[in-house]
């Protein structure tokens, strides 16, 4: 018998990943292709496809392919377009299902990268088996996957979910969007070079941390001086705790989840970032919801993680069971 | 033939009302119950059903009673119980649906009273053929009901929805669950009170509410001095409107609703609260948001709101349709 397989394919600014992922998670192939030299998405689905078709064939006695699920910037899952991502080169709105359908003959799903994340940790990772959690992706920015009642929550056009934008301080820090004080501002990579900047300004403690070029300070650098003890590095990750944590108990609030699972670069840094995120959670949570709302690690392969999400879709939209 | 009803009934700390109203929203019958005489729920589910029985078999020849609806101060829907209710008399856990169950020998659904409101406007008020909207009841408190995709938002445990207790200023005002600057605190009919009073200490303009004694003045007493020019009342009313509005955006960015519906006592100052909510609501909503999410005032009847939004509840879950 042939292996049911998923195509998932993680569209970025710079880099296009795909997989060919079975229903357990495992991934025997994963190829990536350069986004950005494609001026137009025609030219670079035409490439795409075709690297896709040769995957496909070199499996073709083993594999049965179930269809294809996409995660990208904009990605609306309701429309099947990509609408005014400004991570992408391709500008104005793209009919990427129904252009990957003509080439694939598959059918086709597609949503938002961190609604892409929340399917994969519903299908194979830390979400499995639940019906309402919530998930945020902690990279350069902050997105979220909301899931209520075992559903993606889209809302009535598609783009709810939006997590990253919600108010910290309504005078607070400039956000790419045009607004002040949105979380993502705070609870980001971006974020919490930010939160350290400001730390250098207003403290006296020494760091290693003030040797390194303003501009060129990362997260990761952060990371690496709150593991050998940095007061000012481990005051940077608590106040990002502090901002992620009672937004978290507003979004507790809201759909009374039974676990939010933390996803991305900044999620990794473990206790550093988990436990005041915890704390402050707590704090902010009527006594109804204390102690009973799990924040979890994503369980999702670092490596895959993007495109096992986007193969999730597959198995929740397409497969009937 | 027989006309259809649903018994709708809305448990207070004082008053219990209740009435029979058919499928348009029509009540024929309509009685008020002292709630706060009756030590427990026992004795007080005797008198009430036996009054109830009284009513139906008095219009017995014309009605069919489908079933009854239970609006009530922590009602869980998921448990069919009331659970520490603070405002009752009766303490520790109820089994109220199971009791009325037994008594009435008719199908019984129970929701929270902000949740009923919005099963109300979803059955016969604003939120008709809607299916993600979020109400918001602005009396002494802010209770919210949340539905996407047409289902209420219950969550993993029937608590979700209550975003009278997200943070506004996580050092602000003291609110009675135990908590720093919950939006209830800020709006609601005690919020604009205390704002005005905050005014009363921090400005220097006149105003004709300064002559009433403290403690006495009621956010009625705001609105009819708003009505009359009155600068630091108007101002109360924009602030209210500030922190109101947004946390409103934050709720868009949740759940993407069609529309927000403003029901009970502040929300019928009309323009006053309406037009500095929807103000602030769009400056912090991201443009694909923008000018996208209507801000209606409830279409239920003032009088009968509370036992419609009971009785919209059989409609929603014991007929079948």
């Amino acid at each position: 018998m042939k292996k049911e397989i998923a195509i998932g394919i993680d569209i970025g600014g710079t880099n296009t990943d795909y997989g060919l992922v079975d229903s357990e998670g495992k991934c025997y192939v994963k190829k990536s292709l350069r986004t950005d030299v494609s001026e137009n998405a025609e030219t670079f689905l035409d490439i795409l496809c075709d690297d896709l078709k040769k995957s496909i064939t070199e499996k073709n006695g083993n594999f049965e392919i179930k269809g294809i699920g996409v995660g990208a910037p904009n990605g609306n899952f309701f429309t099947g377009k990509i609408e005014f991502a400004p991570n992408l080169k391709w500008k104005g709105v793209i009919p990427l299902v129904g252009m990957i359908e003509e080439r694939m003959n598959l059918p086709v799903v597609m949503t938002n990268d961190a609604n892409a994340a929340a399917y994969g940790e519903m299908i194979y990772g830390a979400a499995k088996g639940m019906k309402d959690f919530i998930v945020i992706t902690l990279g350069t920015g902050l997105g979220s996957g909301i899931v209520i009642n075992g559903e993606m929550v889209y809302g009535h056009d598609g783009f709810a979910g939006e997590l990253g934008h919600t108010v910290v301080d309504p005078e607070g820090r400039m956000c790419g969007c045009g607004k002040k004080g949105c979380l993502e501002m705070y609870a980001s990579a971006t974020g919490i070079v930010k939160t350290m900047h400001e730390l250098f300004d207003t403290r006296k403690e020494s760091s290693s941390l003030r040797k390194i070029e303003r501009p060129k300070l990362t997260s990761k650098d952060i990371f690496l001086a709150a593991q050998t003890g940095d007061t000012l590095a481990l005051e940077a990750f608590e106040l990002t705790g502090k901002y992620l944590g009672i937004k978290l108990a507003d979004a507790v609030l809201f759909s009374s989840p039974e676990a939010i699972i933390l996803f991305g670069g900044l999620a990794r840094a473990g206790e550093f970032i988990f436990k005041p995120t915890k704390k402050y959670m707590e704090e902010y949570l009527l006594p109804i919801y204390k102690n009973k709302v799990s924040l979890l690690p994503s369980e999702l392969d670092k490596e895959n993680a993007a495109v096992l999400g986007a193969a999730a879709l597959v198995w929740k939209y397409t497969v009937k069971k």
